[in-house]
C-alpha cells in the first residue's frame, strides 16, 4: 500500500515538515525575542502597559523596532512559504527538487534572520530575501499549473 | 478501514479543526472590528479615503490603533498555530495531548482579546500571550523531531 | 476507489489550490513590488541600509507605503482564506458551493489591490474587502460546525 501524500512515511512531506517546523519555531520566538527586549528596558507597545511604572515614557528603542521589522517580515514570508509548500508538497513533486526548494529557504531564511539582528552590511539581507522569494514564486507556479489542469 | 488522518473522522483532527475555526474567525473579526471604529469617527488608513469628506484629516484614533495592534498580534500568534497545529495532527498524537494543547491556545487567546480590548491591567495579557508561546513551541518541536526521524 | 480529499484529483481541491496559488502569489509579489520602488527611490526601512549612501537619510515615502499597507491587507486576510479554505476543502463541501467561495474571494482579492495601488475612488475597495471578509466567515462557521459535531 502507498503511504498518504500528507504523513512522515512519505520522505517529501517529512522533510517539509522538518524544514517548515524548523522556520515556523524560528518564526515565533521572535515574539519572545521582543519581549526580551521590552521587559528590562521598560519599552512597551500600548500606552496602558506604562500604568504604575512611574517616570517612564512611551519611547521608541531601536533594537526592539529592529526585532519586529524582523519578525514582520518572517511573517510576510514564512507563512506563505509554509502554505505554497504544503500545497506543493501535494503536487507530488521528487524528493530532489522538493529537498532543494525547502533547504534554501529555510537556509537563506535562518541567513536572512542573522544579517538582521546583527545589522550585516547590505546587500547580504537583500540576497536572503530574494532567495527566499524565489522559492516561494516557484512553488506556487508549480501549485497553480497542477490546478489548472 | 482506517479514517485519513486529516478527515473529520478521526478525533484529533475534528477537534483541532474547531479550534483553528474558532480562532481563525476572531482573527477574521478583527479587520472588521477596526472599521466599525474607523467608519463612524472618521478615521481611515489612507489618505485618499479622505476625498470627499472636507474638514476631516488623517489623524491617530487610540481605539483603533488598540485594535490593530490587537488583530496584528493575532496575526503573528493565530496563524502560526494553525500551520504548526496542521503538521501536529500528522505526527499523530493522543486525542488527550491534542486536546490540552489546543485548548490551551484557543482559550488564552480568546483571553488575550478580551485582555487587550477592556484594557485588563498587566500582566494578564503578558500571560495569555506566554501561554500561546508555549504550545506552539511544544508543538513546533514535535514536528521537528517526527520529520528529522 | 475514491481519491483522497487533499489531491489534485479531487476537483474541490484542485479548486482551491488554483485559486489559493493565485492569491499567494499574488500577495508574496507584493514584497517585490515595495522592493522595486525602494531601490530606485532610496527609500529604506532600516537605518543601516543608509550606510554608504551620501546625502540619504530615512524619508517616508506615500507609494512605498501604500504598497506596505496593500501588503499587510493581504498577510490579514489572504493567509486566513487559505487557512480556513483548507480545512473547508475537508468538510466536504459540494463542488458548486466551493467554487463559489475561492471564485469571490480570488476575483474581488485581485480587485482589492487593483483599487488600492491605483487609488480607486472609495468605496470600491471597501466593497472588495468585505466580500473576501463575507467568504472567509463563511467558511469558518461550516468548519466549526463541522468540528463540532
Amino acid at each position: 500500500m502507498v503511504a498518504p501524500t500528507l504523513s512522515f512515511e512519505n520522505e517529501v512531506f517529512a522533510k517539509f515538515a522538518f524544514y517548515a517546523g524548523v522556520v515556523l519555531l524560528k518564526t515565533v520566538i521572535m515574539s519572545g525575542w521582543t519581549a526580551r527586549y521590552r521587559l528590562p528596558r521598560g519599552v512597551f507597545i500600548s500606552s496602558e502597559d506604562y500604568v504604575g511604572r512611574s517616570g517612564q515614557t512611551m519611547k521608541i528603542d531601536e533594537d526592539v523596532e529592529r526585532t519586529r521589522r524582523c519578525h514582520l517580515n518572517d511573517i510576510e514570508n514564512v507563512l506563505p512559504f509554509v502554505l505554497i509548500g504544503l500545497l506543493y508538497v501535494l503536487t507530488g513533486p521528487t524528493v530532489a527538487s522538493a529537498t532543494l526548494h525547502f533547504r534554501l529557504f529555510a537556509g537563506f531564511r535562518l541567513f536572512h534572520t542573522i544579517a538582521y539582528m546583527f545589522i550585516l552590511p547590505q546587500p547580504s539581507r537583500a540576497i536572503a530575501f530574494f532567495v527566499g522569494f524565489g522559492v516561494n514564486i516557484s512553488m506556487a507556479i508549480t501549485v497553480i499549473r497542477a490546478g489548472m489542469f
